[in-house]
């Protein structure tokens, strides 16, 4: 085990080297924007470069701007984000949404992304988790021995490896700080398998702020619990979902059970036309895929419109009494978007069945036979009366196409709904395209072969 | 109304001619009886001549053979048919079920039954129903005035007229004995049917039995509760269905609010082919019907099978996934029945979705792996795992065709399963062939005119 450990390190730990021309840039950076700032902001290199955590070619170089309290929201946010743009020019920069907007920008190959905040003095102050990260840093680094930045980062590429890294809407995985104070608790990316292999409904409280761990279940409500050392009313796993913590519990016991290189390193699938025509052919169901344009939004906002999109279309598709087998999203990070829906029932008979009020019910009956009578209803089953009715939709395609067409009444978002104008419909073997490939395989081959070395 | 009623009558009394006729024929043959049987046993006309209540063109001679206890069952049923086979020859008769087995022959174009029965002498003495029968023909000549014997005439025709009239397994209706109570309970047809009309979770005492009419309904559980006057312990309505109490509620209140003679006597409709084809294309529902040769029973034991069958059939159906709009039961009562399975569902993909154990349930998640992992699964959802498997049937009409194949596996009663294998399998418009009009009339078309009157 320390053996394939060492050897993993080896390949995702940054060189010195690397180490050194990142935090070069970065200071580089802040030279620029303290020639910018008034005094009284303050400045700092955060994040995982700071805390020495980070893995090879991650190339994320995170800079605060620290506002004094007396600014308000809006100054910090305008003054930041005109600071950091001055500061980077002339290269590339796009705007990011966290609980404040910040600026990232690429330069010599590296993100760098620079954060307006309010400084915070002192541990009780009230702020966001955006404000805290300079705690954060602070924490983590009072902490660490020499030898667990280096099981952070084995931890960070086992997660990575099983796209449960990172807090992002898109993943709703681990975020980097969860990971470390993971290894602060359990003391070593080993120890913290272990125990994560046993896990269930786990609530880790470091820093002790609570007596009774029930009380901070019926608190949080999260499937993974983690406080934050920093402050008692944060669960820094909040963002992680009942799927990834379950990906992660069975990948823990599959690599203790059979450790090898594979849970670091995925061998990217190669991808044959013909066996996802084979496989879509075998399952014999209706796919559906609805192409479109992506909007022009960061990821973070992207994919919960994306995803509630998805949610919402597969709750009307439910009442109009299809039925869905699965469905998936798909993004090329770029111009492109996709949903796709593949159907157990995608058509239904041009008529259904509604059952009227019980006959003691007099009033309702006569109102029913009134509103519902037609040439073959209504008629009497039990104690109640039954007619049939013409479905809006007997077609899922059609009620797809209604979707799309009246996309706001259906509560499509916004960016999603605005773009769904320009779709493109493609139906069952036609969705395998090149440009598709990818996401057509991720979906239609969801095994997970690591859960083989569990039996 | 009053007139109504005195011309619907004049139309289904039967003459004072017929009556003779029929009480000679009774006669003539409980004569030929007497000479057969031995002194010990009495011979009683019973049913509705005795009572004279029968309708018009009933033509229906009930008589009874009445052994005394000191006989063994068997030698009651053995010895009973023998004496009424004797009495009926050289006329054809074939053998019913009641409670004991009965003789059922045609004389002169009337059906006359002989049932061999047990003498009962008290009230209290244990006893089944069929036994009680000379009890009853007592109990209602005891009770009726003279113009209640034709109210009883007037509520057999009524429900006659809506297919209600009868406790026999294909109907479920009303027994001539239950109308009988029913007039001398509530005085007349029209008082009846303002009582009926607002008739909820009815109970009928009509002795006083009971002090507690709650006790009655917790004993019973039956739609409709009618105590047998002469039986504390029976419900006379017990094989009343919920639909045919409903049905009569609805009838009353639509024939109070526009008394007509259609409430007695319908129109048969005209069955058109186009329409039933236009029906059928409007519903765009999936028909299939097995026709198969009838069984050479008696219809209280071919309904029931039937109708066994068909649920068993329809709950295969529920439980590999189709979905049933309705289904349709038919005899022609001579040589063939049909089953009609209408589909709102009838084809599902080549594979389903298995939920597999939560996560948490190792030896569960391991055996789960072993068993069911494929080229695309297992993978997790949430806290489960999940993969996909084939179905065992994708169309609905080979789990039909594996039903009828395997009938017995299926739990279809053994003289369905039978005839079953002699089946024909018609599909959608195949199935409007002329022997099959009004049976696809009446199931296409449940439309109850009646209900018109409400509103």
């Amino acid at each position: 085990m320390k053996e394939l450990l060492n050897e993993v390190l080896a390949e995702i730990k940054p060189s010195e080297e690397e180490k050194k021309i990142e935090i070069a840039l970065g200071k580089r950076v802040m030279e620029k924007l303290r020639k910018i700032i008034p005094k009284d902001i303050g400045l700092e290199l955060v994040g995982s470069i700071a805390k020495d955590t980070n893995l090879k070619d991650d190339r994320d170089v995170d800079i605060f701007l620290l506002f004094p309290k007396k600014y308000p929201k809006e100054n910090l946010e305008k003054l930041g984000l005109k600071f950091a743009k001055k500061a980077v020019e002339p290269h590339k920069w796009e705007i990011g949404y966290a609980e404040h907007p910040y600026l990232r920008a690429k330069i010599d190959n590296c993100d760098i992304d620079i954060v307006p905040s309010f400084k915070i003095t002192s541990i009780h102050e009230k702020a966001s988790s955006v404000d805290r990260s300079p705690l954060h840093t602070r924490y983590v680094l009072g902490k660490l021995d020499e030898k667990q930045h280096d099981e952070i980062r084995l931890l960070k590429q086992f997660l990575k490896r099983f796209d449960i890294y990172g807090a992002e809407l898109k993943i709703e995985g681990f975020s980097g700080y969860l990971c470390e104070l993971l290894i602060i608790h359990y003391g070593s990316f080993e120890k913290l398998l272990k125990n994560a292999a046993k896990w269930s409904e786990p609530v880790i409280d470091i820093e002790k702020h609570y007596i009774n761990k029930k009380k901070i279940r019926e608190k949080f409500r999260s499937p993974l619990i983690v406080l934050d050392p920093v402050d008692m009313d944060r669960n820094v796993a909040a963002a992680t979902s009942q799927e990834s913590l379950s990906k992660f519990i069975l990948t823990a016991r599959a690599f203790l059970k059979k450790p090898s290189r594979e849970f670091f390193f995925a061998k990217k699938p190669k991808v044959f036309r013909e066996e996802l025509i084979r496989e879509i052919r075998r399952r014999g169901t209706k796919l559906v895929c609805l192409t479109f344009p992506k909007p022009k939004v960061v990821e973070d906002i992207l994919w919960p419109q994306l995803k509630k999109a998805a949610r919402n279309i597969a709750k009307h598709i439910e009442l109009n009494e299809f039925k869905l087998f699965d469905y998936g999203l798909w993004t090329d990070g770029r111009s492109k978007c996709a949903m796709l829906f593949e159907f157990e029932v995608h058509s239904l008979p041009k008529v259904k069945k509604i059952l009227g009020p019980s006959i003691s019910y007099e009033e309702g009956v006569t109102q029913f036979i009134k509103k519902h009578k037609n040439s073959t209803g209504p008629w009497i089953e039990n104690d109640r009366l039954v007619t049939i009715k013409n479905r809006k939709f007997s077609n899922a395609i059609d009620l797809l196409l209604d979707i799309i067409k009246n996309a706001e009444s259906y509560a499509i978002p916004s960016h999603i709904s605005s773009k769904l104008k320009n779709y493109k419909l493609l139906i069952g073997e036609e969705i395998v395209r090149e440009e598709l490939y990818d996401f057509m395989h991720s979906y239609l081959k969801k095994r997970e072969e690591f859960l083989n070395s569990l039996v």
